[in-house]
């Protein structure tokens, strides 16, 4: 079968994707919402969500534009094109999200008070999920398709190494395929910080500010209905959590289906003269297949949460549709590997060369080793944030000796947490380049990534979990349908960590891959691979990122900080008036 | 003149200097305590500081012990006797750091109480902590000239880049000198590691019971007599801010003298067919000539200050002193630098295959470099740091909020202030690297430390005047008495900044030259250093780096914590009692 051919599949796929996607937002929307308070607060938090998103985009769409001009003009022709269509695609999964979490909570919280079992609820919340999920994984592979298949149609042919394309203004001799999947994952990352900092910023901000009017000021319960900054966290939960964490995913999934596509390229360049077309065709599309075989999988599973009778312990049917989901693209991608690295016009030879341990079954086996280590981590960061579970609770119980030794302690159990995600991200990484080379080490980053509708779904259930247990407290329901959803709203801050603990392992596997293909990239061809750190200037670069990460964050804090007090001094106002 | 002759030269240097520091430790041995009340507690403070490192050093005495043993068998038959040797060092300096301290703090607020004259408090203080100081600088050079002359005399003669050893029962091939620079150097660190887990866990630990008892349990004010831990954090400021960071700066003094003597040899096996002899020793010579240097330049501004009258501004004061000795410094390498690599024996193409931009003036321009920068760093921290500067203020302006406010903004604060150190930090290692190669870079970090005496001497002026304030709040001084001891306390808050600032700045520095004195090690002769960030396994092992260094950190806290909860249960006891 051609590329082309293949991509049109995976196209086809990702469009049936989006219509499952749209049949769910619909369902979700045509659930009651309950009581008339109850549909009064959702449609604020709703109309809130909404004006920060607007206000957030007009100045995204600003920048995505000037900075697409930008890229014509001096990197590549058709980059800033790509560039936009990366903005897009995060724009879409981001407002999509969003909307169908703000639908979604307060149905939630009306599911548990008609039908007061917590199955019933769990199923409402997760659908409500699954929206943003899938959505990140359809429209993810979707941009990226797009950006293939009009390169090569529409500009200078299919993905190759030796093309050469530049500016339009400046004459800087680039790949025009590599420029435009790096371009495409910008875009995403770009919307993705916009996000990350002004969602990230709002809803701290929102949180602190109404725990200073309620703890301290008032002396109120959380959430009380009575804290005008309770909306406003309420709304944080959504901006941040759902469309944050959204595109902060999405980012990340497209960026390791680039650097995997990238790093094929640079394969070739080394290898090119000994190894057959077949063999590059392979790499370039295993990616994307790979992806393909995750999304088919995702389906699978967020679509049986869909029909089943759920019982009443949500961890374990939200631990299962991510079970099913892993493993349904474990074995795919087990047949899509033996499928494409096994073709009769690839010889064994031909992947020796590119250094593949095992044939056929290596990037395969990269890819698994990839998805063990995401679930792992999952695993290890829902025992360090659940309340089953023993750190947690050894915070919980130093609040008898005040704050310094909470902060203390919850410092020290953080700290501690992060050595086993490690130790799991350290073993996928040396086990797949050993196997299966850098090639490996990206295809076991996607591969991580690979069930990302899944995750993202579980992850997104933590925000609409919260905002239902909070639209019940603020709208007084009955204690019973507020048991439901406080065990939801604690299962879903696990989830939510488990989201964020997913994040920034895959984020330090893209990394890793990305930082090879970018080396690949300006490496000369047939030269080794090498980023010096005995060079004076590389050690002066890496120190010099550290310090910016560092102050970044302060800024941020700073920001949050000043915010906060505004918002608690404007919401004392409308207290005391 | 010969190298042995120069390292007899060096070696008297710092016997010179060790007068001085006797004669000063006996100076204020003699001053009187004060009133009866005072010379009790002071009394206790220091067989409490007895006991911590009595008990500490039984520890460190049977590693060293085991260590030095494993090295002889192991890796090289002579290193374990320069490792301990290393140690030994480290441990007389801790000693006599803690000794003279916790003299100098009871005379410091006698002086105060007998005077009631900033300027003459300021000397005692000051004179309390150049005797740590300067045994700083002046034991880290003995050592490491009495291991190259046990070497040259006694071993298998002087520094060599051809020579070889091995273990006396394992047999692996290994550069004699190398070695035993690096077991020095390492017989440094291990002690440092001691004092600063052990040091560090106790004091915090008495400092936060100390401050749970006295604020949150029996509403009293710091420092107060009527709580036990109080004395316990006395001690502890000893233990941890003076032996500690004497010990702390002591290794990256070491280790930077020790990296630019390995380099020089490296740098010989690389261009060595090219260059004579002369230029060989010069590398090799300069860096302990450059710490000489240092020395006079110490011994001129803390003995300047122990003459002349002082002010009331105790920061002008200290200020004062640094300069001095940071110009002398500058002055001295200048010359240092000409008359070593301008000899006749040397050729300008010689520095040229070397790297050397500048002839004779590289290597001093590079250490230049490395002392403004340190001076630069001490600035910077003053300003993050000092009661006089906003960034300290407006942490205070947020105590109005409530604790998380404080936590935050500190937190924002502190993140904030590691943009400009690192800058300054690599401006100064681009500039020595383009002017004169990785020689440069590590000499250049030696400049920051070639003052050390002054830096390690201002630093322990802190804990001094921290501890003396305490004791004139204890013994209920006179208002007038703890007006000053509050100022010097104020001072000596943000000097204890700017030495923890030099500490970690002269660590980065120190560590990118070590990394380059490794990877030069393990290089084949003649192809160029390089430490690929590109192999999945060199990332590997630096993300489980920078986990290790959490993980550890998470077990130091627990640690404190717990040590910090059984101590206030402890000293409520006795209180209640």
């Amino acid at each position: 079968m051609s590329t082309v051919a293949v991509w049109l599949i995976i196209l086809c796929l990702t469009v049936v994707a989006m219509v499952y996607i749209f049949w769910n937002y619909a369902r979700i929307k045509q659930m009651p919402e309950g009581t008339a308070e109850m549909s009064e607060l959702a449609g604020i938090i709703r109309s809130g969500a909404e004006t920060f998103l607007k206000t957030e985009f007009k100045y995204i769409g600003i920048v995505l534009c000037a900075v697409a001009v930008i890229f014509c003009m001096v990197i590549e022709k058709t980059s800033g094109i790509s560039f936009l269509i990366g903005g897009l695609m995060s724009s879409i999964v981001c407002i999509l999200g969003m909307k169908s979490a703000t639908y979604a909570n307060v149905r939630t919280s009306n599911k548990a008070r008609e039908s007061l079992s917590i199955g019933e609820t769990v199923k409402v919340a997760l659908c409500g999920g699954s929206i943003s999920g899938l959505a990140v994984q359809a429209f993810g592979m979707f941009g990226i398709i797009l950006v293939l298949l009009l390169g090569e149609f529409c500009f200078d042919g299919g993905v190759s190494h030796v093309a050469e394309s530049r500016g339009l203004l400046v004459n800087l001799v680039c790949n025009p395929t590599m420029m435009r999947i790096s371009t495409y994952s910008l875009g995403c990352s770009i919307v993705a910080m916009f996000n990350r900092v002004a969602g990230g910023n709002y809803t701290k901000a929102a949180d602190i500010s109404s725990d200073i009017l309620g703890k301290l000021r008032h002396d109120l319960p959380e959430d009380d209905s009575r804290i005008p900054n309770t909306i406003a966290d309420f709304i944080g939960d959504n901006v941040n959590d759902i469309a944050g964490n959204c595109s902060d995913l999405l980012e990340s999934f497209v960026a390791t289906m680039s650097a995997s596509i990238m790093i094929a390229v640079t394969l070739y360049q080394t290898h090119g003269e000994n190894v057959a077309d077949a063999a590059f065709n392979s790499t370039v599309l295993f990616p994307t297949i790979l992806a393909g075989c995750g999304l088919v999988g995702c389906l699978i599973g967020l679509g049986l949460a869909n029909i089943k009778k759920m019982g009443d312990n949500p961890s374990k049917e939200l631990d299962l549709s991510t079970w099913i989901s892993a493993g349904c693209t474990v074995v795919f991608g087990g047949v899509a590997s033996y499928l494409i690295f096994n073709g009769k016009d690839i010889n064994a030879a031909d992947l020796a060369t590119y250094g593949f341990k095992f044939g056929w079954a290596s990037p395969w086996i990269s890819s698994v080793m990839g998805i063990i280590a995401g679930i792992a981590i999952g695993i290890i960061t829902e025992y360090h944030t659940s309340t089953d579970h023993k750190p947690t609770q050894k915070i919980a119980e130093m609040c008898t000796e005040g704050e310094a030794f909470v902060v203390t302690k919850g410092d020290a159990v953080g700290s501690r947490s992060v050595l086993l995600p490690v130790l799991v991200i350290i073993i996928a990484l040396i086990v797949s380049g050993v196997i299966c080379g850098s090639y490996g080490i990206a295809i076991s980053a996607l591969g991580m990534l690979a069930f990302v509708g899944a995750t993202v779904s579980i992850d997104a259930f933590g925000p609409i979990a919260d905002n239902a247990g909070g639209l019940a407290e603020a709208c007084h329901l009955d204690p019973e349908v507020r048991k439901i959803t406080d065990k939801l709203d604690a299962v879903g801050n696990t989830t939510a960590a488990i989201g964020k603990g997913f994040a920034i392992g895959s984020a330090a596997f893209a990394t890793v891959s990305l930082i090879m293909a970018y080396v690949g990239n300006y490496t000369e061809i047939g030269k080794p691979l090498s980023l010096n750190f005995a060079s004076f200037f590389v050690v002066a670069g890496g120190i010099l990122g550290g310090a910016l990460v560092e102050y970044f964050c302060a800024i941020l804090t700073d920001n949050t900080i000043d915010a906060a007090k505004i918002m608690a001094d404007v919401g004392d106002k409308q207290m005391t008036q």
